[in-house]
């Protein structure tokens, strides 16, 4: 397995919407558009987790410094968001399941 | 900041519960009784993203090795999950923000 990097942004939001989803979507698609990005996966319940995951440190430093994107990030902290936590975690390890591999469906 | 470890559980759910609730709640209570443990989130939408918090590697392999969660997972296997990702990573760098820490509310 190639090293590669995730980000955990966990966050707590305010209780308004003020544009959130629109930015949310526009944000996922500039990621998607960074060199080094691998993916996202996202979830909110309580809270919210996005993990997105780069290919390096300093891919992942560009996105943060992008300017649309510091943009939104100045307004998360204004309006979107009671709190949030950035953790970057290096992968060192990776292994999944698949229920169809198991026990392959007839076709 | 001390190292620590993140395991990032990602996973695609079968249609029906059976059981797979209580079995949640049970282990989030066992997983947090394990030495080492630091602390975790949780959220599912499309997807459900588990991250679990761990001052080691050991601490993280022994509670993988745990009889009782041992189950769950030959369990989940078979019943619960249609596919899951698990990713452990070391936690490189992190950061908050907390809005009352910006904006304190008047008491």
């Amino acid at each position: 397995m190639d090293t590669y990097y995730a980000v955990i942004f966990t966050s707590k939001r305010a209780p308004e919407d003020k544009g959130y989803a629109d930015m949310a979507d526009r944000m996922l698609e500039l990621a998607a558009q960074q060199p080094g990005f691998l993916g996202v996966e996202s979830a909110r319940q309580e809270i919210g987790i996005t993990v997105s995951y780069w290919e390096n440190l300093e891919s992942i430093a560009n996105w943060k410094r992008h300017t649309e994107h510091r943009l939104a990030q100045a307004r998360g902290r204004e309006t979107w968001y009671d709190s949030y936590t950035v953790r970057i975690a290096k992968v060192e390890k990776e292994y999944s399941f698949f229920q169809d591999a198991v026990n392959p469906q007839p076709k």
